[in-house]
């Protein structure tokens, strides 16, 4: 009964993910080895999640510019962690216009690096700051294992990069811009998600700190989802951007960056879902209704169109499929492109003046009266959809989330059916590095609820310093 | 009496450009040889542009999609032409991940190879056509000479590329998109500018034949504005993209593209703004209005923010500049910016019952009754220096407008003031490039309307076959 292009999601998760990313024509892959082409249906999902983040962005006050691509060798060299940490996993252009390059150039792999030199030249007096910035664009990172969406060389993202006069200011945006990825996941995405901070070992490269935004998908597997970076004056001393402060004194500013990339395209696919093809929520999908007339009579197309035009102008999305393709495969189609609500309008529907909806998340079909009052009616069950999906999600997370208090339990955890572990620690590398072992077992995120700490370390039964949860990553 | 900051225009036109990008915060430098940072004003201009733009593609049926960013070094070469005309201008990858690559990897200078690689995989049957897809963008070009936003190595685009079943709706859709650029130069951009053909030698590298839009800056040099390539079936023979006709047999299929970029921010600046600054036309504005308080008393307070509300309630784009800075500071800081109309609202005027308005564009100061209806009045007044500049700019081309008949007029022309010099031209290439070695003088366009020719070659003085628009381009 599941779409044939489709293999099941419970006898191959990774097979099910890459035939739902092709099936729904999200990505292909291209004749660039670890590029993928984004094809319409999955940029529109991307154009979708630009405006709403884009919007919110601009109402705390942030602007979008633009950076180069390319960083000279030497720039790139400035701030010993970042270039440790991304060193390995960039590319050169070591040619250009036919010739020889006396400097060799990387393709950003994110840019901190240039908006600290511009900011170098920018910044003079604490009249200058902060600067809220933010770009939408390409970055590149070699990766070995590359997954559609999940982990390509190349992928789009946005990436904020604000300057402050304060540490106290700098910590705030660190936060806000969390929430913000929070709310976005959860309100938007129907994605129950944690947030909480790195451990110095997962910090990004270069950071103070990193708050970070972790999803659990369908098979307990955990994708992060949007970071938030504190720096402090880490680059700023590093780049040498100083500035008079309000005692015209030399001072280095605070600074931040979060991002957040298409790679939560990949993670929509694996919260939602199922064997007939994606399943968006309704607040994230680029077309929310898809009319459907059967048959080509005058009422029929008169119901069609009314019922297209009364929905647009009322801002839902929709739109009508009334090409020559039989009813059964635009169905199918709508489905397996994960349209929230389908709406059938058939001459013997119309003569029972009945109109039938069918929901693409439980693929229920509902007969209606036709004189509904369509437009609060499609609002509503989109609204519900939209809940709905967010509640199966997190019942979904909550039966995957399990607590260890030893390194046994963690094993048999990861051994039945991997997912979030709860479990406390005592801060140590070591230990970290020790529960790595048992099958990837990465810490995901230090909760930053202090009371949730209860008791010993996972690993050496020493005082825990911190509640982690912990989790096998994408 | 002008900006400080700024060279007048008359005392050397290429420094005033780049004076006022700078005074006006669009772009600055890199550490990037010949790569800009796109700040925040500018780059707000671009996403303006990029809203007016993506809708009306939409309209017209495209979608968006995103290709790689890097191209493998054999699938450049398939399309001779194409390569021979990007080639001593790309840049090569030849490292990632710490290795040396076995086949190097060019940054796309444009995606014609890119999208070809596609379609070829992905068209199958004519029910597949047409695609008509889009994506904004960033390309690299190796340029030995470069200019803020008028030719820089890295810059954003949108190209166009659509594949089609008929050598007709190919053609169709080349011109349709040549009439959406000029709409857009026109229309929005207050940039009159004209549409033709290009030259055999002028054309795109690969495109059958070349639909350009042309745009004369105040100083007469020529912007190229907006090009539509027809390709026919060349790429689609190169690069072995197929499909089965409507009689089941295979064939090559049809395909266009089409490209605007950031260079249009230069041309922006080129045609209208003046000494004070930045002037931008009001459709394109991304501030239309700044309404600047003289005071801080209750009523100032008060009327300059129900001005700002009501305002942006009716689409209005407008902000409130309420910072601790002096009016003066804030009136020269809103006119070196651009924005459109300045609002002051002070005390004094209040008592009175006066409120003053200042246009941008001729610096005139209009104080009008305070309880004008001011949502209407400021939308007129928008619409007034929207046409006025538009007419403003095209007075401006006519005087720039030349007829030449022989070597000699061109040469006269030019030694006094560069423009668009209308000639004859017998379609010789022989005869064009005579003409180039006049300081440079190209052939920009070819004029589709045939009763325009009505004399001999004036190089060679033989039967002329093109009324061709010639200039010195940017």
């Amino acid at each position: 009964m599941n779409n044939k292009a489709i293999t099941p999601r419970d006898v191959d998760f990774a097979k099910w993910y890459t035939d739902i990313v092709r099936a729904a024509h999200l990505a292909d892959y291209s004749s660039v080895k670890g590029c993928i082409v984004i094809e319409p249906n999955g940029y529109a999902i991307w154009e979708k999640m630009q405006e709403i983040l884009d919007k919110k962005f601009k109402e705390l006050g942030h602007t979008n510019c633009q950076m180069p691509l390319l960083i000279p060798e030497n720039l790139l060299k400035k701030e010993g962690e970042l270039v440790e940490g991304f060193a390995p996993e960039v590319a050169w252009v070591t040619e250009g216009g036919q010739k020889k390059l006396t400097e060799k150039l990387c393709i950003r792999p994110t840019s901190e690096t240039l908006f600290c030199d511009y900011y170098a030249s920018h910044i003079k007096s604490y009249r200058d700051l902060p600067k809220l910035y933010n770009q939408w664009c390409n970055v590149l990172r070699w990766e070995k294992e590359t997954r559609p969406f999940l982990r390509s060389r190349e992928f789009l993202w946005q990436e904020g990069h604000t300057i402050h006069e304060t540490k106290e200011e700098a910590i705030n945006e660190t936060d806000q811009m969390m929430g913000i990825y929070n709310w976005f996941h959860n309100e938007i995405l129907a994605i129950p998600s944690i947030r909480g901070k790195k451990t110095e070992k997962e910090k990004f490269a270069g950071a103070e700190y990193t708050l970070t935004n972790e999803a659990l998908m369908y098979n307990g597997v955990v994708l992060q989802a949007g970071t938030s970076h504190y720096f402090g004056q880490k680059f700023t001393k590093a780049y040498d951007v100083k500035y008079a402060n309000r005692e015209n004194k030399e001072d280095y500013p605070y600074q931040t960056s979060w991002g957040t990339t298409t790679r939560m395209i990949g993670g929509l696919i694996m919260v939602h879902s199922d064997d007939y093809g994606l399943v968006l929520p309704p607040r994230i999908a680029p077309k929310q209704v898809v009319i459907i007339p059967i048959g080509t009579s005058d009422i029929v197309t008169k119901v069609a169109n009314k019922c297209k035009e009364e929905l647009e102008k009322n801002g839902i999305s929709s739109y009508l499929d009334d090409s020559d393709k039989s009813p059964g495969f635009k169905f199918s189609e709508a489905e397996v492109n994960g349209i929230p609500i389908r709406i059938e309008i058939g001459d013997r529907d119309i003569a029972n003046q009945k109109i039938v909806f069918v929901r693409r998340d439980t693929r229920e079909k509902i007969t209606e009266s036709l004189d509904i009052e369509i437009v609060s009616y499609v609002q509503n069950l989109l609204e519900t959809i939209q809940n709905d999906m967010y509640m199966r999600a997190k019942k979904r997370r909550d039966e995957l989330t399990f607590t260890a208090h030893n390194m046994q339990d963690i094993e048999n955890i990861l051994n039945t059916q991997p997912g979030f572990i709860h479990a406390d620690w005592c801060g140590s590398q070591k230990c970290e590095e020790k529960i790595k072992e048992i099958k990837g077992c990465k810490s995901r995120c230090i909760l930053e609820n202090e009371e949730l700490i209860d008791g010993k370390c996972v690993c050496c039964g020493k005082k825990a310093k911190h509640h982690v949860v912990w989790g096998i990553q994408y």
